[in-house]
């Protein structure tokens, strides 16, 4: 049944071999790697504006034009950052291979979880303005905000556990799709301006404060959520086609100016226009109503802004199990996590990924604003890590041109640096201390992980030297079994029998709740006929394990060091599931108690049961027969 | 750390032969075996009250009295027929039994499911009670009522699994209290009323409605709750000192009585003092604030009937798991029900109790009038059945005098049923319908459960005439192994070398997911020198257990029908719980799946992993030292 299920929902098992994925050149690279990126124009601008408004009101469009410049700067340094670790990294430049690689393990760490918080917040962020945007349009959908919110996770997670690449071109059209939306929009705007159209002016209460630094600050802060995702394109380059390097600086020279279009024309056609987003809607949807009217392409940018975010979703979808699968690999996350399901996606990393996704997004009431609190932070100690590692490497190696690269990489790691401390203290109470709360926590366990599969691998590993010592000869010690029966069964006479095949040295131990019972036992043991002998213990706590293995350690056993006991259990095979609730489940505790010793080997012998039904039908017809 | 705080909160493991009871006699066999049928007087009265008064106002008190007088006939009936059931079933006459024996199967579990019904709602109702007469006297708690419930249930539990023992002299003593209080509480309201005190007037809405059949019987359904918790006497027969026959029936003959008065007492009193509960507080609680005031005494009766309500609980705390167990040992229940825990106390059953009662009091709010619904109807299957099996039995047996005594019995039998039928239409929206919708799913597992271990006995035993049939022999069939290994260590190499101890017919098993991976275990097996045949499978899937069955059923493994197969697992045991979750946990589902074959048993060795700190530590100290 569960199976069943199961494959409806994710769809049948594929083969490894179908793990080959179609190279991207730059038509499609272009538009898949960078809807992440560019979807964020979808809420930045918005976010800048929410924290100015209320402040200094009409002022707050003239000040978000000044910010918008210094994000575009901000993104050039990025761009011309990334493009030399595209150049170092052909095999995918991701920050935590980088901070590993050149400033060590710890930062490496950093680095890695604050990119795993990064994706998981995209997911949340773009998910919940993606909800944003149709709420804005269709009104009437608003109270259901955080359950559709909801379901469309649960709807990304279905899908990419069905193993949907990221690669599929279909999903370039919505980012296309969106810029070409986006830029008529910006056109059309100014087009409509020239023709003399004049907005309504808006109904803007008098500002309550002076514009102060932390106030743009904040605004700030909340404006460098439009860069997240720029690093999804040097995370990437194996995906491109020969030669990578080239094909993918391209790639992210062109995501840059796409940015730069779309971010300062929405800024400075929303100045114009004094859209107010909040209450009454998301900013590309107020833009686009007023700039089209109730027209078709009014419906044309909300559909297109919410297929981009989604996608921008979507791409942490293969962006965060991917994160996790190396750091697996390379022993920093649970093995687990680095195992492909039956169709070739990392389905613990996805639904890790949804989960908590959905608990932010319920958490935070699917508000965009509340989450932002928490987003940009992430990525830029990410981006900072990645930056620092590319400047140590430069100068650590010295090689061709290295002053002017490692210039360009460490001016990035400062300004991003210091993007890291304003976010921090602009956003402080709105969210970022609980990034940096949890941050060590991550560390801290991540670090545990490792050393723990450091250590098992240790105690594992064969060294060359060993393996002459190793010795396959016969009978390096003797080797006992203890069958432990309830009563003289056929189950017990069968475990007995299959005992008697591998060992000359067998023992059936016994556990009475008092002498009547042992009598019993012992009478019907007799007369089984076989030479093995019984030993049967009085339980004072009526439990099985605990006389056992005191017995095992007693004299009376007489055990060496070194003896090997196998404890041979039986198990029941039950024809329905409910029918294992009927049998004491203390198999698995037995085994788990006897398996903290380290010369007991347990085994299990399986019992298939017959049908009820049937059996008590058969049975009823042969004594008929009788 | 598990462990620590079971055994600060259940204490220490008791040993069996602590299991002594002392035995009662009439002093101490009274209060304790009476306070679930006297604790009913608290809320019985009070419920028809709440039946009544909405309809017809003040005529209500003279109704209530006419019924309480049909309810104690009905007492009367009860105590005369299990009097009877006293002498024919010293050993305990619990209903399943009675019925089962004299019914037959079916009305047995009827009978048995019936009361396990009616027990929970005791816990439910007599809590729900409690709470609502401390709520009553302290009506600042009344908003916590439900947690309140909760938290008494909790502690019930706790104070079960720690063994408290019923007979316990201490819990005799509240029954007394509270007699006493009731008592005095009618005497000196009659006296009060002598002196000339004259009651105000209740303020009470002109009657909306005639008095009706069926509001009489709604109102009659709920004052037969009073009569809930008879049958105790009788099924602790054995728990009374010889000739226990006797002490129990004059202990259930002073039961009735007391119910009788106190019930008789409480219903007059109220009739003068038109007290209304409900919204105001509990009937008792009221009556003792009108009759003593703000004084000593009413404080004295609130906590007295606080106390014997929840001792009435307590009661199916011995009642339920006892019932439970019985019916396990009897194969009608999961077998671990019938296991008494560390301190002798049917741990399954109490846990069970407590939680059904916790959803029941939450479910239903804490509010007794709800939860009545649902009560009587159980209780009084029961003794309908009980009483059918007492007169069927007289019938058959023909023993002296048994025509009187079958129509004693008969007559209650049909007293009882026609209660049953009357709550069950009186109370069916009110909750009745909830237990006879139940009742048939349960009667349908319960008879299916015993089919199970019905069949499965069957399936187990040895026949007189199959013993001398058996052989131990050695070598009925041949015994072979296989070793999956993940890649060769030292946790493989020491499952190999165990392998080849107790076989000749090993074979180690590889699943690669590509030729370099397989080349990599080919080259370093080669290096350990053994004989032992490793055989590599790839597997698109990336699971083991399937080519590992498939491998076993190919013609390449060879196997003969009968032939044994062992598999050998390898199970890493951790130092720390959490490092549980960072291995995969598939050792669990390859044994599940294996087990499913008849000829494989599963082997699992355990591998003890050192702490990772410590283990981490001395390896840098040995390379030092190298």
């Amino acid at each position: 049944m569960y199976r069943q299920i199961k494959r409806f929902i994710i769809g049948k098992p594929l083969k490894n071999a179908a793990l080959k994925d179609e190279k991207l050149g730059i038509l499609w690279g272009l538009p898949i790697l960078s809807s992440d990126a560019i979807s964020s124009v979808a809420y930045a601008g918005q976010e800048m504006l929410l924290v100015l408004i209320p402040a200094v009101g009409i002022a707050a469009y003239g000040r978000m034009s000044i910010l918008s410049w210094c994000i575009i700067g901000l993104l050039t340094v990025l761009m011309l950052s990334y493009r030399q670790t595209i150049d170092c990294y052909p095999g995918g430049g991701g920050a935590f291979i980088v901070a590993k690689e050149n400033l060590g393990e710890i930062p490496g760490i950093v680095a890695g979880s604050a990119l795993a918080v990064g994706y998981i917040l995209t997911v949340a962020v773009s998910v919940a303005a993606g909800v944003e945007q149709v709420t804005s349009a269709f009104k009437f959908l608003r109270p259901y905000n955080i359950i559709i919110g909801v379901l469309l996770v649960l709807l990304l997670m279905v899908g990419n556990l069905r193993g949907t690449r990221e690669s599929s071109k279909l999903f370039g059209i919505p980012t296309y799709a969106f810029v070409a939306g986006i830029l008529t929009l910006i056109i059309y705007g100014f087009f409509k301006l020239q023709m003399g159209y004049v907005p309504r002016q808006p109904d803007l209460a008098a500002p309550t404060q002076s514009i102060t630094m932390l106030l743009m600050l904040k605004a700030f802060a909340s404006g460098c959520a439009a860069l997240t995702g720029v690093e999804a394109v040097s995370n990437a380059v194996p995906n491109f086609k020969e030669p990578s390097p080239k094909y993918a600086k391209t790639v992210l020279l062109l995501l840059c100016l796409i940015i730069l279009l779309l971010f300062s024309g929405t800024s400075l056609i929303a100045n114009y226009y004094h859209v107010i987003p909040g209450e009454e809607g998301a900013l590309l949807v107020l833009l686009a109503e007023e700039v089209f009217g109730d027209s078709f392409m009014f419906y044309y940018i909300t559909a297109s802004t919410f297929l981009i975010l989604i996608l921008g979703a979507n791409t942490a979808y293969s962006g965060f199990p991917m994160l996790i699968a190396v750091m697996a690999n390379e022993k920093y996350a649970p093995k687990q996590l680095s195992m492909r399901g039956d169709r070739l996606s990392y389905t613990n990393g996805i639904i890790m990924l949804s989960v908590v996704s959905i608990l932010l997004i319920v958490g935070f009431q699917a508000n965009v604003t509340s989450l932002l609190g928490l987003y940009a932070i992430g990525v830029f100690i990410s981006f900072t890590l990645s930056q620092s590692g590319m400047f140590m490497k430069w100068v650590r190696e010295k090689s061709g041109n290295w002053r002017l690269k490692s210039v360009i990489n460490g001016f990035g790691a400062v300004m991003t640096g210091v993007v890291v401390v304003i976010i921090a203290i602009a956003k402080f109470k709105e969210g970022s201390w609980i990034v940096m709360v949890l941050m060590p926590v991550m560390v801290f366990v991540i670090d545990r992980i490792h050393k723990h599969y450091v250590s098992v691998k240790e105690q594992l590993k064969i060294e060359e030297s060993e393996y002459d010592g190793i010795d396959f000869a016969k009978l390096n010690y003797a080797n006992r079994i203890i069958v432990p029966i309830e009563s003289v069964n056929k189950a017990s006479v069968r475990a007995l029998r299959y005992a008697n095949t591998i060992c000359d040295d067998v023992i059936a131990f016994c556990v009475a709740i008092d002498e009547h019972g042992a009598r019993e036992v012992k009478e019907k043991y007799e007369k089984l006929g076989t030479d093995i002998p019984l030993v049967i213990k009085f339980s004072p706590y009526r439990k099985v394990i605990d006389p056992l293995l005191r017995f095992i350690e007693s004299s009376e056993y007489d055990r060496e060091v070194g003896d090997m006991i196998t404890v041979l259990l039986s198990e029941f095979v039950v024809k329905k599931w409910w029918h294992r609730f009927l049998h004491n489940n203390t198999r698995a505790y037995i085994e788990r108690r006897l398996l903290k010793h380290k010369h007991i080997v347990v085994s299990v012998m399986p019992l298939q049961l017959k049908d009820d039904m049937d059996y008590l039908e058969s049975l009823k017809k042969k004594k008929k027969g009788m």
